[in-house]
């Protein structure tokens, strides 16, 4: 369903063409400063308006209707909401009744009978990952002394993106890619065994971005060709720090103390200008498709700072349920 | 933590050398025939004796001490253990304080604050995944004409499996590989939107599996080198059956109805028997650690029954939410 | 935490003197018709002005943000929010550093470390109980064929209950009240054993509401004195039907098939206008408090609509559980 | 379903004429010693043998499987359970198609369409209550200087217990009770806002436990008829001492830090030698049914160690959500 975590918990509503997308933090500890301009960095890395993102432009600003007081969070849960003001549903007139290849459109009428909000993906939207950078703010502050750096790593199959970038406009099409995170100033002990190990949490979290088809932690496939005795890290002081980091700062589920580094792969955008074909769902003939619409070449640019948010979101709630809500919450209030 | 799925939810239990390990299947429809037979091929699968696992032989049989009554689930929870018999404690003296690298050894005697179990991996140990694969038993009758199969395709870095194996054992030391799982005859519509899309829960479950590092659906890392007009699988009726299938049979976090297809990457397991390093936690002191105990040259030989079983029992979830407790029953009733 | 439900579930956020409140409701089938009147009647029943209930008047039109679309549930997230309007902040001034005796103001004020938001009672507030309503129009939709009815049926310890207020009002006093509900027409079947039993799902819901302190069902605390033999309801027919409904309509915490009945003492309003007296936080000096604001004589007058909306919430999601979100839908479909 | 608890979380498992009762408790911090006297005296209280309650005699020590190593709990999930012995199956020969006035027979016979285990009323006796009483040992460990103290103060209308005992048996019947709970020592500030509140914790506990009708909150109903001056407790300083406690030592869902203390009314045993009617489910006839087996005259006399051990696991899962596995661990660590 639509939240995410177990104490922290995160919960996502909206349409891309509704009324607003928002978000609310439940479990957040009480006394986290917050302003204005905390969001404003994150929220302009995801949005649109970068060369091989989308045109449309909104504002996107944070309004909070709950859960912050005086500059600070209260305890209480905290919702924010941005308005969608720059819609053009028009656009998608044609897909109510021709499902768009490699979108949620042919699934989301089907297990919704006909009702779903088809404008724009509806609830399928990538706009929905708007809550995620915001929640990932607070997540952020929670963990101080964590840095997150997610980077888009190869695009196209190449290294030089803005290259990859150039060739797929020529081409009128959409291209994939490939971004790395890591995580560093992490305490060791985060996660729970099995079904909540760090692997679990964060790779729940990371296949509600839209796109994102693969998760690979530390050498990840590259370990299938490896030997144990070269994948495994020789541990080289008490402290347990690694020579190597083949695990990706994860071991048995858990943090290790080590930087914590994953990669995932974000498919290419399917709303590509090239024709394609579809079924109509009313007469079940196959026809031509032109998905019209303002869309990205490369969505996987906007996927940094999401990837990173995500991952926030997860490790605070680890943190929360190893040390309590009001633990974490004492590290702001000194 | 060690349950998993929201209303269909399974927890597992135990430790490699104490008393039992086991599984507790919550939520699970009455009226689903049981014998003991249904288990034998599954677990024989997943128990050592073949070339490359491990030759401690357990006999694994799950008695069932709840939940089964006259030969049918009645409803209420089933617990199923089995006891460890042939354990050799002794084996594992050296690691209580020489972490193993690789191994949870290190981060359980942190997180637990030097009280977990050390032998064997204790709950980490990959014996825990018995009670998934009794518990997936389950979750397959649920699904009646849907078939799982995975298989490892390579080893080592190569697809001739054997002959990887073989130079392993000469090196003395252990390898990946890669395990690819194959769905067919699911219902389209199974998943829900971010948190509990199909590849959320099959991954979460997934990475519960000791030494799996990564997972990719459909096209997986591959997409990161497509382009959209290439990664789009064309609609070709009006049952959603496509032409391509690099979705892997998940649009927007929803089965589409194709087949769902996903692969998971291996790591070579830790205990090797290669001479490695590691610190002693009383003095600091780093020092050669032989690994005692039989272990596995090529432990996702074990893998294929275990992705299949846990996939089973995120996909049985998502079925009971979609349509009930009953519903699902109503299917054995009849 | 502020989410109710397993798979149909509700949350609340917001402040008495924040900028809204509001309700988000997940898992709730896609088909279900909504349109602005079906909130109107059970708003108003919960909204102050009658006699007995505080002259605060707020609009409370529900602003539906996302879930509905060209007047169906679109099996999307629904939320919904009403602004807070009708505020007077500095009523509640003195109650910053004078915890108002019987309210939440002393531990909201610990717990959250002095952040609490404390005007009108701040999240604690029973303005919160708005997004109850508005989720339980849902439940209610979810359920045809059963209805719900609570009344006030003691006020004061007396019987007439426009008595009790009329009396109270002159002591300048507040009083607490019994509120009875009965739903009909539900069928036999739904809970599950032990922590979700129909009793434990009700009641953990109804202690959400604000000033609720006990809850009996049947013949509740009376069965203490009657003999087994007494208190046994004979069935009377193959359908379940009873003679006698001591058990409330549930048995081993599954209804029965019976009328479902139970009870709620709803305290008398701490906020009254007799002089009390309480502690100041900053220099521990007990002090007199006179207790500002518009509040209610007899707050037990808004509970019925809420007990019944948080009824319908427990028994949806029960329904849910057992039939599927689907199979809900269905009911709304054809 | 079976568990309860959101991070300090308990599954119970078992029917009573099956195998075994067991229990399993996940997110328990390491560190907690246990030893087998520990147990003794919860269990021997909660066990039949003294008048008025059954005959039947289980020897019930706990057999732990998991999650315990060398005397202290592991952070592990713990499973215990102990074997049923002393059953007497064919008791319960003629209740498979005569459901028991007031037991779950008839309702579990219709909710797993005639799957579930009859026995002794299979799932839903009050045998399962074993592993409440086990878990609860662990839970008080978590909450040491909290003494949890519940006492019977009346039976059949009587406060005279052994008199009412002796008039029920000369009738071959059975009668009810109330129960009081108190708890001292309690930290102030535990608690959730709304459905994870004391109360709300405390009841959907409570209700799990067989025959419990109805709870009441420090003045409970007879709040009803209290005003406010009266009902609210004057604070008489910082530390939020009150002069009454007419909330049971909750405010807004929240311990203040006075005594908790809330009653439950305990029904009389459906079980009664008196001679009944109830309908025959294959054939529809309304017949007289005497209910075989050993049962208890007041069975309100088992209910306390159950209290006790339901409200320390409450108060042990909202201490951890507050504070942390880790945290909480600590103080036995040190």
């Amino acid at each position: 369903m639509n939240s995410f975590g177990k104490v922290f918990r995160v919960s996502i509503f909206g349409e891309s063409h509704g009324p607003a997308v928002g978000v609310t933090v439940d479990g957040c500890p009480a006394g986290i400063p917050v302003s204005p301009g905390d969001f404003t960095n994150e929220l302009a890395r995801r949005r649109g308006g970068r060369q091989g993102t989308t045109e449309r432009a909104e504002e996107d600003i944070p309004e909070f209707l709950s859960g912050v007081f005086n500059g600070f969070t209260t305890g209480a849960p905290i919702t924010a909401i941005t308005r969608n003001r720059d819609t053009r549903s028009s656009d998608y007139d044609n897909i109510k009744l021709m499902p768009r290849p490699g979108h949620a459109d042919f699934t989301a009428h089907l297990k919704y009978r006909g009702y779903a909000d088809y404008r724009g993906g509806g609830h399928f939207s990538g706009r929905l990952t708007w809550g995620l950078v915001v929640a990932g703010v607070f997540a952020r502050k929670m963990l101080p002394g964590t840095t997150f750096r997610a980077e888009l790593i190869s695009a196209g199959g190449k290294e030089d993106i803005e290259d990859a970038i150039a060739e797929a406009k020529k081409a009128g099409d959409t291209i994939g890619g490939i971004v790395e995170c890591r995580v560093d100033g992490l305490p060791a002990g985060l996660g729970e065994p099995f079904f909540l190990s760090v692997e679990s949490a964060i790779s729940s979290g990371v296949f509600s971005i839209p796109a994102i088809k693969g998760i690979e932690f530390g050498a990840g496939f590259a370990a299938a060709a490896m030997k144990g005795s070269q994948h495994n890290d020789p541990i080289t002081d008490i402290s347990g720090t690694t020579a190597t980091n083949n695990s990706g700062g994860i071991n048995g589920g858990i943090t290790n103390g080590n930087q914590l580094v994953f990669r995932v792969v974000v498919k290419p955008a399917s709303s590509t200008g090239v024709m394609q074909k579809s079924v109509d769902l009313e007469t079940g003939v196959i026809a031509p498709l032109t998905v019209k619409g303002r869309h990205d070449t490369l969505i996987a640019l906007r996927v940094p700072v999401i990837l990173e948010s995500v991952t926030a979101l997860a490790l605070a709630d680890l943190m929360i349920i190893d040390r309590g809500i009001n633990f974490s919450a004492a590290r702001w209030h000194e």
